[in-house]
């Protein structure tokens, strides 16, 4: 069963919208490693907590943070990267990680849209070409990326949504409304849990999205 | 040479982030015909702009603006389309348009990213299927989209992002770096307008993303 979890090998702090909600301040916490991306490293010493490494140029950070924390800061020069892969290559080559690891990402929506919709993307390319579990939990829920069957923890009305392009076969049980391999990415969204778990089966990777609260 | 407008024949305004930006301001004011979607109209209100009609389940309405708009409230029980598809059915169903009238989307992104994610995707859908021109205008940028040969007015510095799925051809000009087939969604994002416009031909429809401010 697939529940969602406060501690991960690798916690990426990006510089979308701070997490507010109660579940990402305890996954920033518990973090056995902890990146920020540029920026975002100053909301996170407003709440006291240090990042092990900053990944970013720099620009977006105040000369203060920037001098006080030159020796965890990693200028990463590449274009065809944003921050957000960056710090996750950074952590497949730095950190000491076995298996499969697993990663949660933190502030990589809000803001700019197609960095949000980029990041959501790159989840799925992280899951194929990375080999690493990556979840993604945002103000008002969270993604993850499976494949095969996988059962999902979830709650009565918990709202829900699949992206997937490239499914042969996806089916659900436990959801509102069965699911089929969807041709565009909007005919997946606005399902509903039934009951306390939901599982899907398919032929290829999906994202799921669960909501934190249910449908009001 | 396709700009950034303000008069648009039909706009929707949606329950996600209220547009702040100013020109979102001058499209609400200048429309010919406007939407609010279910709850988007209790800050439409707030703004002293009442729309010609209100689609939505009416669940999350307060039952004082319920009351006093009836009138113009049109309840649509369909479960396959979301509240933004069924306002811009609405509209093609009962407003007099002629051509291929241009449709305007504000709200239509924040809170959930679900939403987010299936509201832009949509977009595409409404181009090829619904034969509107649909833009989006968010706090942060606008979407629009296109297909063939067109130029899009822009700036130095502009942040630029082009979305597609199943282009075989598609390439650019005035553009920092020089766009190509992409397989996946974010391999687009991060791209720059060079001068005051760019070029974008290809053999399918895409998104383009511009952002309202240059890269700071």
């Amino acid at each position: 069963m697939k529940e969602q979890k406060t501690e991960y090998d690798v916690v990426i702090l990006a510089a979308g919208d701070f997490p507010t909600d109660v579940t990402a301040m305890r996954i920033l916490r518990n973090a056995k490693h902890l990146i920020a991306c540029d920026r975002a490293v100053e909301d996170l010493l407003e709440m006291d907590i240090e990042p092990e490494v900053i990944v970013g140029d720099g620009d977006s950070v105040s000369a203060t943070t920037k001098a006080k924390y030159q020796h965890i800061f990693h200028t990463i020069e590449e274009q065809e990267d944003n921050d957000l892969t960056k710090a996750t290559k950074y952590a497949l080559q730095h950190f000491n990680l076995s298996g499969t690891p697993t990663f949660c990402y933190l502030g990589a929506t809000g803001k700019r849209e197609d960095h949000t919709l980029g990041n959501i993307a790159l989840l799925i390319h992280y899951y194929k070409q990375l080999n690493i579990v990556p979840t993604m939990v945002t103000n008002y829920g969270w993604f993850t990326v499976s494949q095969g069957k996988t059962t999902f923890a979830a709650f009565p009305k918990q709202q829900v949504s699949i992206f997937q392009i490239g499914c042969k076969r996806i089916e659900s049980e436990g959801l509102k409304w069965n699911i089929y391999p969807f041709n565009e990415l909007w005919q997946g969204t606005l399902n509903e849990a039934v009951g306390n778990s939901f599982t899907i089966d398919s032929d290829s990777a999906y994202l799921v999205y669960q909501t934190h609260k249910p449908k009001e």
